[in-house]
């Protein structure tokens, strides 16, 4: 409680009135009804970033895959599973979103069909087709009105590189990079690194605790957001 | 503290001076840094099965794939990801083990390579090639000396016919079946139902808590272990 009150002094005000739709967790993709494919992710970037955009006076909307994490305070979530599910949770809520932060870790691929039993062993290797799943952020980078985009990109190698390429490709306003080959920083850890990557620059925060960081994303893309640059 | 008096005053002594292994929760198998194949299950049935046994008197080696779930006291908890170490783990305790539980939903395939760098998506497209796990409880029962085998049997269709036929197959003493097909029962439910198959005949367990079945069984499975009948 007294964390929540220290938030509290540390909210700006800075998105009063704003609406946010962050997207957060993994998402989940079938093989069949016991198997599945997923990646590594707490969610708990997602939730540190709502609760900040919250204490900053937002409205915010978190569209979460399965994770163990509560809900915070004044926060309208929305419980998914897999890719298409989190889509068109997202759509839903395109019509009236100012910001949007796509911080859920989306599978890529998900098998190109879903079994309806239990797939036997018999076979001592098999192999399972995957194909493309949709692209969240740049369905939304495409709506109309379009939100101000926030993605981000969790890169093993060439961190700034490649996310600079992925924030031009995907015509987004922000991207957040994190070098998660660095155990120290990422997935299932509290801490976190990040550098902010906009058409007009850089912006690197240093390894501080989630909450802290989310903070510090959240001033700095309520910064650009009210400044109104343009993404190219 | 209350509920821990009561499930003290359940324990029996049936198990004073036994060594039980189980075996819990779901393995992971890395596709790459990022992403990975798993499966659903909580971990929660393999938990219960170890608080019981502890309150029967015995001595519990947990070895456990990523599960939420906090350790029961008097337990030894061996954290593991993938199948290949949860098997490590398990032989590494075979040599002082009478009653071994395989509760892991383990993963019956894992990529046959593990991408060092996350995989990049250039492909609408993509196959992953999967080989077979080695069969974790399959090790035990041919490990001399050998302990009291118990499997589980997860199944969508013809569950008590599908469950012997895999007793018999890996030569185990008991295998407990669930029928994954019911929703109100198994994986992250809470409730659990359960027949437990011996060569001697299949005895059935009603819908109860994971707690409460987990009690029954640990109090069939002592009775079996101590009458020494042979699993064929």
């Amino acid at each position: 409680h007294i964390a929540q009150l220290t938030a509290q002094q540390f909210a700006s005000g800075s998105l009063d009135g704003v609406k946010l739709v962050i997207t957060a967790g993994p998402t989940i993709e079938a093989i069949d009804p016991v198997r599945f494919i997923s990646n590594h992710s707490s969610g708990k970037m997602g939730f540190a970033l709502a609760q900040a955009a919250i204490d900053a006076g937002a409205s915010v909307t978190l569209v979460a895959g399965p994770v163990h994490l509560a809900t915070p305070e004044r926060c309208q979530r929305i419980n998914v599973q897999s890719a298409e599910q989190m889509l068109q949770a997202v759509n839903e809520q395109l019509d009236s979103c100012d910001i949007f932060i796509g911080c859920a870790a989306v599978a890529d691929y998900r098998p190109a069909t879903v079994a309806e039993q239990k797939i036997k062993k018999n076979d001592d290797s098999m192999s399972i087709t995957l194909v493309r799943n949709p692209d969240i952020i740049s369905v939304v980078a495409k709506h109309q009105p379009r939100p101000f985009c926030v993605g981000f990109a969790a890169e093993t190698e060439n961190l700034i590189a490649h996310a600079q390429q992925k924030r031009i490709r995907k015509n987004l306003d922000m991207i957040i990079a994190n070098d998660v080959a660095n155990s120290a920083i990422g997935f299932n850890s509290d801490n976190n690194a990040a550098t902010l990557i906009t058409a007009q620059g850089e912006h690197s925060l240093a390894l501080a605790s989630k909450t802290q960081l989310a903070r510090a994303a959240i001033a700095h893309i309520a910064q650009q957001f009210k400044a109104g640059n343009k993404p190219a």
